[in-house]
């Protein structure tokens, strides 16, 4: 935990001052092992960053005076399109998508998708929320991806990906593509990630006669989660 | 799995037919639901890779007649000296090295790893290997990447760390750092990734003494496993 992140409805006795109990406060005490008179780098969900100072300290509850001012680090250049992954995999996804500071990630169906992987509790917004939420407090970030959800294959490819796609290129990562992700042109993209097996033929199809090109991520097959932080740490390559 | 991982201590009759009767001969009859006759992906641990057709399949059992010709695909360019990480973390850390086609991993101890990972039962070489089979069989590779300890770090960095390095550069990923990962040479390199928190300034102020450049790997501060994976991925770029 980097950054000890605050959210509007935590218990605010003004604007300044807010009281933690749950497991930021235990952090505090126990892994940062702070003191009164000491201050954290904290951030407010959705907005600024700054140092929270320490006014009180308990077994039960931390009292931090707040000061924000900074903005948090810049987002992500590319936004993604993941076939629904695993749920053991999906959490570390969305952290790794907080860490990156993704601003838009995806999460669609596919041929090669489990059905029962969208029942997983990890959808449920609170879940989700927790598995983003670490990944801000990791990479000192306040903004949290926006997580949209696509159940079906063909209507989101055929009438959301070019709205998605407008005014930036689009790929899909395809093993044995003739184009290499780094090799394509810096600025902001939309990057497409299949699932365990990879996208099927027809899928392909479909995503290429909407908005995509193919583009493949080196000559290995990789796991789901490996090639998600690969598209993200190549998309730093321009910066 | 990309591909069935045959060992020599398997149960061969002869040099072309092999029993198998573990969770690969599960995951034949069950995931591929592949029949007598089928030729399916296979590749000999440290050898070549072909493929294996089934000869018999029952509950216990499955017997292919195997034909190898093909070299596994080429190694990463880096190999990665990590601060061995969470026990939770470091599974996934070998399956990904083994992914990449790591060919050494010198795990290191540093200020900010607790002692107590050191007794991970992962670090049981049975255990080690199972974690790094992952990866292969996803990758489609036979080559596992090579596991080193160093318990000391100061020894490790001194005297061990320049001859790791002869003939290629070493980089040390500090966030902050003045040069991009992804703007060094291509080529052969070494590169030394932190634990969770960082390496300490001291610790830094050694590897840079003894053989090492700092580099970051863009702007925000990454989980181990995301930084592992997104230290392999900038290193793709060259290819």
């Amino acid at each position: 935990m980097n950054l000890i992140l605050l959210r509007s409805d935590d218990h605010w006795s003004d604007d300044q001052r807010v009281q933690l109990t749950d497991h930021r406060a235990l952090h505090i005490r126990t892994v940062l092992r702070a003191d009164v008179g000491d201050s954290l780098r904290v951030g407010l969900l959705g907005g600024l960053q700054g140092s929270g100072r320490i006014l009180s300290l308990h077994d039960e509850a931390v009292t931090l005076e707040v000061e924000l001012g900074q903005q948090s680090p810049s987002r992500h250049r590319f936004d993604i399109v993941l076939a629904l992954p695993r749920p053991k995999m999906l959490r570390r996804i969305l952290r790794a998508a907080a860490e990156f500071g993704v601003s838009h990630l995806h999460l669609i169906h596919s041929a090669r998708v489990d059905k029962s992987f969208w029942q997983s509790p990890l959808l449920k917004q609170e879940k989700l929320e927790a598995a983003l939420w670490e990944g801000l407090e990791r990479s000192r970030d306040t903004i949290a991806p926006e997580v949209h959800r696509h159940r079906l294959f063909r209507p989101f490819v055929e009438d959301q990906l070019p709205l998605i796609c407008k005014g930036r290129p689009c790929w899909i990562a395809d093993r044995g593509a003739p184009l290499a992700l780094t090799q394509t042109p810096p600025g902001p993209a939309v990057v497409m990630i299949g699932p365990e097996g990879g996208f099927v033929p027809f899928e392909i199809g479909l995503a290429t006669a909407s908005a995509a090109r193919r583009v493949h991520l080196g000559e290995r097959t990789l796991s789901v989660d490996t090639a998600f932080s690969a598209v993200l740490a190549q998309g730093l390559s321009a910066i």
